[in-house]
């Protein structure tokens, strides 16, 4: 193994907090330091290991957002959420979950507890059982409350690869719903910033949406939640794997009203948003009306709709066609433009 | 689920550093609050479950060691070997390891490089795959450095389970070297106390001497690795799970004369420090020298011996007889000696 560091320490000597924010520093992190220890790390949300004749997902996540309690949701369910629809993206059917708390010296054991009952909520809800669990703690100034890692194992349930160099030109992007209310409920909460109408989470678990479409023969040739970094960060992870370019059609991208408000006011895109009961999903051309169809049928899919295609491959790139019919380029962000919202 | 915490939160109203100690208080919270939410969780290192024909070891610990660096090891070496040695405890072979990094902002990338190193180069020697990851990033202030999770999955290689309750009386406790070098040697890093001679940690994966027996018929009725709360804890946790009583025979438990000399000046019981690559085996009395020739073979098992064994059923306890021949009762302690050694 190479001893000098593969990240140029010149320009980034220090962690950022945009190193955790899901755009370009992040993904350079992951490329550029731990894939050069880790040479086995899987370049998607899970990895699939074969094991004793299944095919089994394996992924992990930790959990720091600030507030603990926000509308709609709060860290435990996000915990739990957030590595079920992993697991999901995979192909797979949740199945195990781990959890490993650290906490904080001094944080109110009555909020241990209501964290984790919404834990057990949220994995009956996604009918995955939390089969093991550690717990550290840390002293008073070390930590902030409480933060969380799950880690999931489920099966996968699709015999055709789900990966973003699947994609291919002509395939068209499904997304589930509106976008963008996680993390401005989260940003909100923190700030206590009280807009007219409560924006609420969106947290919500996927599974069931996408075992619905692997059980109606529905080929999704890649899925991806629109967590960190928002739907653009999703869009450009896969435009770069698959080396072909993804044009959106911004009008028809639902963001409530009021999200749209606060995000005017705050300066935020919806885009770039966080979201975490929101997926994408590329389809051949054939499969778009039955693949809205089956994700209608259920209440976090009601507002599933068609919103790009990939156009052209051999250039990597997201491109958004506005109102006026322009099209425009979407980068990604360096950073995250809100820290800490999962 | 009862809506009251199953804790009497007016004796604990907040979280204490003991909770996340190894002893009495980390017992009480997961006895009490944990497992009545989370009704599926394991009560050992590790959950074994069976899939697609396999059964399956999963089990996770976070490592929130401070400093990260210290004489024998490191935060990394130890999140590896962590999670290997909880998978061997299950007696299974440990396959794939899942590692989620919470970073603080301001953290030197070269030392996250240096950890990365480390857990690779560990990862190696025990012969796992690290296949999946996360990284997040907290504000400067609210973390410290590095924290790190790994969860493991391992294949079960023993067709009869290994649980605390399968001790039987008569059987022998063998333990696999000295005692008390971990814990320490972060103590003695923290504070930049220094002694005559380094003493370094004894961080090292344990899975190839457990396979080894499980590979040559040798039955562990109970495998435990002697960590948080040290050998103590492991044998009352045993105690306790089977209701029998283990006596040890204090004199012949090894513990290096530099380490019994920092102990005392420091006030410190080497019997209840942690350890991390030292385990107890649990065997009928007719594997024993098999047991102890097979340990042997290994430079970690050099110097395995017998302890003791388990005299009586019906109450739980653990007894040391003293040089002078003397039985005392051995206590778990509340919280931990050490703070923060993994």
């Amino acid at each position: 193994m190479d001893l000098t560091c593969p990240l140029p320490l010149q320009d980034y000597p220090y962690v950022l907090l945009a190193h955790g924010g899901g755009g370009r520093l992040m993904q350079q992190l992951i490329d550029r330091l731990f894939r050069a220890a880790f040479t086995s790390v899987a370049n998607h949300d899970a990895a699939v290991l074969s094991l004793g004749g299944d095919r089994l997902a394996f992924t992990t996540d930790s959990y720091v957002v600030n507030p603990l309690f926000f509308p709609g949701g709060d860290i435990g369910e996000l915990a739990v959420n957030g590595t079920v629809n992993d697991l999901a993206m995979a192909g797979a059917r949740p199945l195990y979950l781990s959890v490993g708390f650290i906490l904080e010296e001094g944080l109110p054991m009555a909020t241990l507890w209501r964290v984790v009952q919404s834990m057990a909520r949220a994995a009956e809800r996604a009918q995955v059982a939390i089969v093991t669990g550690d717990t550290k703690v840390v002293d008073r100034g070390k930590g902030d409350g409480m933060f969380i890692n799950t880690a999931g194992i489920g099966r996968v349930e699709t015999r055709e690869p789900i990966a973003p160099d699947r994609v291919q030109v002509g395939d068209v992007a499904i997304i589930n719903g509106d976008l963008g209310r996680h993390g401005l409920a989260v940003m909100l909460a923190r700030d206590a910033l009280e807009f007219e109408s409560p924006i609420e989470s969106d947290t919500a678990p996927l599974a069931e949406l996408v075992l619905a479409l692997l059980e109606n023969d529905i080929q999704p040739h890649m899925l991806r939640d629109l967590t960190r970094g928002g739907l653009v960060a999703s869009l450009h992870e896969t435009a770069t794997a698959a080396r072909v370019t993804i044009e959106i059609d911004e009008p028809v991208i639902p963001v409530r009203e009021d999200v749209a408000g606060a995000c005017e006011i705050l300066g935020f895109d919806p885009l770039y948003v966080a979201n975490e009961g929101r997926f994408v999903v590329f389809v051949a051309e054939n499969q778009v009306d039955r693949t809205l169809e089956i994700l209608r049928r259920f209440e976090v899919g009601a507002g599933a709709v068609e919103i790009g295609r990939v156009t052209a491959a051999g250039s990597a790139g997201v491109v958004a066609r506005t109102a006026l019919g322009i099209r425009r380029p979407i980068d990604l962000l360096s950073g995250e433009q809100l820290p800490r919202i999962c």
